[in-house]
């Protein structure tokens, strides 16, 4: 990977600078608004709309008159327009391509093309990393040696072969991935390219949030969801938040626009919120285990990642969400929206509809903003969230809501996850 | 409903004129393509890329040689390059939208809002011509009256009941349903609609095809996937067949290009290939009782409609595809484009992907064409697949692809259908 000391700064302009780099590789994911989702988003109790009776639309419609009848009450409900940012159509089916086409770009910039493609580059990662960084490397004809722990499913080994011939196995614990990394390099002299925790990664997922504010200006421009108050621009910007390259890199998008707040999403599941108890007690945590539905997010923080999360300047808060929370968004996203967003990339969304300290949050600003502008502020938050992946399988959707007895108990025994692993230990990217 | 006599003639102007009616009240849904699907689709053996090991999709990339070594050979693989018509994305989530609103705006056209509101519609349906003549309704303050089998599953009757209080219930068959109709005609004076048998319907259902080519034509302008010949137009456009109103409509459409060849596909299950049938014995099939997974197609094709897929003029031909075809080829729209697309939707790709008699037909009249032009013609066939809609549940893909022991036995035993429902007889719409 590029040295730390020769990257660009984390700013605004840097990912602007990563983003004309990146722009001929990746896809311009589609942002996305439903009318149903806002109205469920808006209502009281969004897990309604998942019965087998729910309620009628018009019933949900926000009605801006009921806030201001509220007044003061804490009854007061948060009403919102959602934008949703789909890198499930991203090439490999999430934004990581961003990231690792960045890292690449910015190694044949500093080392020339000729030195990368002796060396190489190599990473561990079970996840959507392996394949992000795979199909980067073969776009430039640069040999990509991935590490995966043997006991990764067979659909993401072949996922990750379809662009390099080099995946090697390892045990699956940090130190026995590393190893073979530490080999790997001293071998070939491949360079690591990590998942999350480096500038140029950072910056590359960055243009997730240049995009969403380009985007949201053309909407508004077309009149496709007519904005109100002062124009285009977003409220808040919600994102996942597992090793932290995603939510840091939008964080610093947006970290000139003070207006737009930056928050993260992660699952609460045996501890996988390691982000937001890691600001409670104001350090870093540095080992997660957990087997939550949302794969993509049972890493810890990274450290780098770390010092733009707990800036309060650039991040304004971390919420997390249940599993069940996360398994009837996905239901509500796979069933209102038609779209396949994997379990990590619905968490942002579950903490727009079930987390009850965002809800009120946001209602209590709403409330204040209204009274400072004497009822004339505008009626709804306009939020952006970011689907961040959706590589899921039809096996996997049969066994999160099957009835079938043995994946139910194992589901209740918490024994397998979504991919069906039976064991993950804090697996990076 | 508008009295046929009025209506105007099926031809591509009427269609025109049908657009400009519903316009405002429909999406304009994406025109969707995918190089991974054009390289699967493509291949050998696209089933390859469903198994737990794909083949790398280098292997599959369409190669323009292949095909002009293979010369005369009847090893010629069809080459496609395929647009994906986003129905799901539609109004109730299904193409039905369009037919509904242009049968409302066409009453009122003829009789007059006031009369329209005072009688009322109605219709009998259990599936999506249901929820989209309630809409397009209560869109206009007219009553819709919905008659239901009262065997309907729970999620249809709600969703019906979201855009109308009027839902009755009935027996399953048809005389029982016809019979409750027939009494709400009496007492209210309400105007049927049907769900396919009427030109109205037929005419905006004819939209869809209007809008892919539009859209093909603003795709080429971008140069999105390159436009290789003469330019941007289909060689083919195919749309599942039940009734017979979206392939009726569609047909219509492109009656007046012969150079773009319009196809239907259905299932093959429990004879619910009727329109295939049909045309063999060269008269329409009155009675399908089939329980296939596309529970949008287990219906006869209409009287109006067979009409027109009898015409070789507009209906080039039919072909059918088995369960697991569709099956196989909705695990692909999913875990490949992340979309979801109901059954019955996945009917044409899976022509496309699985039917042999439909891939020989193309891969010959490839290597005619070739001939004919001295190898210069192009490389690939241009097609159009509808999505027709995406009204399917997470319990249903729990039910269809899950392990579970009872669903498996019941799904072998063919007494489940995709939706839960447990026993349907011709259902219409």
């Amino acid at each position: 990977m590029a040295d730390p000391s020769t990257c660009p700064p984390l700013t605004p302009s840097s990912i602007k600078g990563a983003y004309t780099k990146i722009q001929p590789y990746i896809h311009k994911t589609p942002l996305v608004t439903s009318r149903s989702l806002n109205a469920i988003a808006s209502s009281r109790d969004p897990s309604a709309f998942l019965s087998d009776n729910p309620p009628p639309f018009d019933s949900a419609e926000p009605d801006v008159n009921d806030n201001v009848d509220a007044g003061q009450s804490s009854d007061a409900l948060p009403r919102f327009r959602l934008y949703f940012k789909c890198e499930n159509f991203q090439k490999i089916g999430a934004f990581k391509a961003r990231g690792a086409f960045h890292a690449v770009t910015r190694l044949i910039e500093e080392l020339g093309i000729d030195e990368v493609r002796r060396r190489g580059v190599v990473t561990h990662s079970s996840g959507n990393h392996a394949q992000a960084l795979a199909l980067a490397a073969s776009t430039f004809a640069i040999p990509a040696y991935i590490v995966m722990p043997s006991i990764s499913t067979t659909s993401k080994i072949a996922g990750t072969r379809l662009y390099t011939p080099n995946v090697i196995f390892s045990g699956s614990t940090s130190d026995e991935r590393e190893a073979v990394v530490a080999d790997v390099i001293k071998e070939k002299g491949a360079i690591l390219v990590p998942p999350y925790d480096h500038p140029d990664i950072i910056l590359g997922q960055g243009t997730v949030g240049l995009e969403m504010e380009e985007q949201l200006r053309e909407l508004s421009g077309t009149g496709e969801q007519s904005m109100e108050g002062d124009g285009a621009r977003f409220d808040a910007v919600i994102t996942p938040i597992g090793g932290g390259g995603l939510l840091g890199g939008t964080a610093t998008f947006f970290s000139s626009q003070p207006d737009t707040l930056v928050f993260g999403a992660e699952p609460s599941f045996q501890g996988a919120d390691d982000g937001r108890r890691g600001l409670l007690q104001n350090k870093r945590i540095e080992h997660v285990k957990s087997l939550t539905i949302a794969d993509g997010l049972r890493t810890p923080v990274g450290v780098l990642n770390w010092t733009i999360v707990a800036d309060k300047s650039k991040v304004e808060g971390l919420y997390a969400v249940s599993e069940e929370e996360i398994k009837m968004t996905m239901r509500l996203v796979f069933e209102r929206l038609k779209l396949v967003v994997e379990p990590s990339g619905c968490v942002p969304l579950a903490v727009v509809l079930f987390n009850t300290d965002f809800r009120h949050m946001v209602a209590e600003r709403q409330r204040v903003s209204r009274e400072k502008h004497g009822g004339a502020d505008k009626a709804y938050w306009d939020v952006g969230a970011v689907f961040s992946g959706g590589n899921t399988t039809m096996k996997a959707i049969a066994t999160l809501y099957g009835e079938g007895k043995g994946a139910k108990a194992e589901r209740e025994a918490g024994t397998i996850s979504v991919d069906g692993t039976k064991k993950v230990e804090d697996v990076a990217g």
